[in-house]
């Protein structure tokens, strides 16, 4: 806000101070002074060719991206804060029965879903994480309640859902998360290990992969950056298994000196990196740019070890990276001149 | 490998080039020839002063120190790995009722104890890590058999237990991790609560503070770190909370190429400011040493907002960390030279 004020000042004072100016070096003084905002989302990433993908499918995706990502952005230019505009669009891609979030979620071994979410804000480094929880319509929401009104960072499990409810968020009935899609999925799955066909990823059809968690990462007026991910994990997923996306450091971190980040890929590679505190740490401690950094651990270090994703980054100047090391990533960005795009594979 | 050749060359070229060469010196150079060893565990950090302490209790706790240090160190001196060296230490910290790990772990709001581990190796980053587990004797070893043995990091609640019973691992029953101590504990939080005494943090028992985890970094002769961390987590704990010691990045981390950390205290903070990979960071992209790195997260930014706490961190070349911000913390060290230090207070 200081530095508004400043510039505010600054900007007067030209005004003022030359007799003459026109009315576009007006309008172009005007549009530097206000503060910049940007939003990214991300439905993740994975093997989504072009191929294995029917035109309606994608225009039903292109559709929902762009829908959740206005709403995100219609917070953020109403002067709204980054975490309502992360919780606006991060609500309408859990409710989308076509990414792995909420409903629509992947089953577990036992046919259940199971749901992991976390959200963090850049200013004051408050955290909020949930694993394992069921029934809760929009986990990320129950991640904001952490956040907000516990002293925890990460509560799990049944505990994790006495607290939700506690909290007064929205319950679903199991069969409102289940999707036939998702059912077929988990069929499929187990009957090629049935089959004893060793390497699931080797042999795995486009839609099986692992990787459709949703996130969101965006910047504010007053300068502040927030980053949240919601997921159902990975398809068959058993023993309580807890990936990268409730994990803050691994899945989401956000931090104004640096950048805010949400991951998507191969949770398992993304923790022992510790993936998106990594990209933090490389702008505030090697003096890396985001561009550099995110693409150094993403193309870089993950690429290297097989650890499949992507990220999409955020700095508090508004400047914009979505590096992934899989053929597509369902991504869209609305940048601080304020447009829009929406994209699927590596090559657009 | 390659540099102990080297440096075993250059001392057969010294001794052969030196025509008289007394016994002190040849002893000097055989040791220094050695690849260096080294471990350093804690038992948690808080607020132990000497007057809440009685000398009883104090030399207990010194004494199970040392035996659990001995025990790793024999491990590196029969040139066995890092992790063999954790995980024989950890074992016998949780075993002891006088730590909050294993056996005498603190219990939660429903008089229950859910227990917490993780583990990881800083030749490969490899890691594994268990939340809210119940009835496994050495949750350490749990973590261990997820590095070793699963494809995931992080496994929780109910999904874990079934996977160390799978796994085989020592089950123990309810009653056998219950201490005297911990129910007196938990009736003095819960009558607090209930006369309203809205602080615990402020009127509580020196032996009601929340850091009582243990931990242990050793480096083997291969040149190889290891950290592990075990945990009951917090007192009276409710909603399935988790703690920073299962989480990779936060309460342990290891990468041969800046140092190995085992962290204790107000989980919170160390989950949000990544603590143990923060300290590794630091040193892989700041150039700071592991003793700079350890005492600006630890003195710097988790005193700065009353991150109560500490941590053990250890580097490839042997150098030892041990910083707390608290009155106190359970340690001892062997450093690369052999010599073995059990401290408890800050001004030892």
């Amino acid at each position: 806000m200081r530095c508004l004020v400043i510039k505010s000042i600054a900007v007067a004072f030209l005004l003022l101070s030359r007799p003459a100016i026109s009315q576009g070096e007006a309008a172009l003084d005007q549009t530097s002074d206000e503060a910049p905002i940007a939003i990214v989302i991300h439905g993740g990433a994975g093997t989504i060719s072009r191929d294995s993908m029917t035109a309606e499918r994608e225009r039903e995706i292109r559709g929902i991206l762009e829908k959740a990502i206005r709403a995100g952005y219609e917070v953020l230019e109403r002067n709204g804060a980054a975490i309502d505009a992360v919780t606006a669009t991060i609500t309408i891609l859990e409710d989308a029965p076509q990414f792995n979030a909420g409903r629509g979620a992947v089953l577990t071994s036992e046919s259940r879903v199971e749901m992991d979410a976390s959200i963090m804000t850049g200013h004051d480094l408050g955290a909020g994480a949930i694993a394992g929880v069921r029934g809760v319509r929009h986990p990320i929401l129950a991640a904001r309640a952490v956040l907000e009104h516990s002293p925890h960072v990460l509560l799990a499990g049944n505990g994790a859902e006495a607290f939700a409810r506690e909290q007064r968020l929205e319950f679903m009935p199991e069969s409102w998360f289940h999707t036939e899609f998702r059912l077929k999925q988990l069929r499929r799955i187990k009957a090629r290990e049935a089959a004893k066909t060793e390497s699931v990823a080797s042999d795995h059809s486009p839609d099986d992969e692992w990787f459709s968690t949703v996130g969101t990462v965006a910047l504010d007026r007053a300068g502040n950056l927030a980053a949240g991910t919601s997921t159902g994990g990975t398809a068959n997923k058993r023993f309580g298994r807890i990936g990268d996306s409730p994990i803050i450091g691994a899945g989401t971190y956000a931090d104004n000196r640096s950048c805010a980040v949400s991951a998507t890929g191969h949770g398992e590679y993304f923790i022992r990196h510790v993936v998106a505190y990594n990209i933090c740490a490389r702008m505030l401690h090697a003096g890396e740019t985001l561009a550099q950094s995110a693409d150094a651990v993403v193309n870089g270090i993950l690429a290297e070890e097989g650890g499949d994703g992507g990220v999409i980054a955020l700095d508090a100047q508004g400047n914009i990276a979505t590096p992934f090391n899989t053929p597509g990533m369902y991504r869209a960005t609305i940048d601080r001149e304020g447009n829009l795009e929406v994209k699927i594979y590596g090559d657009e």
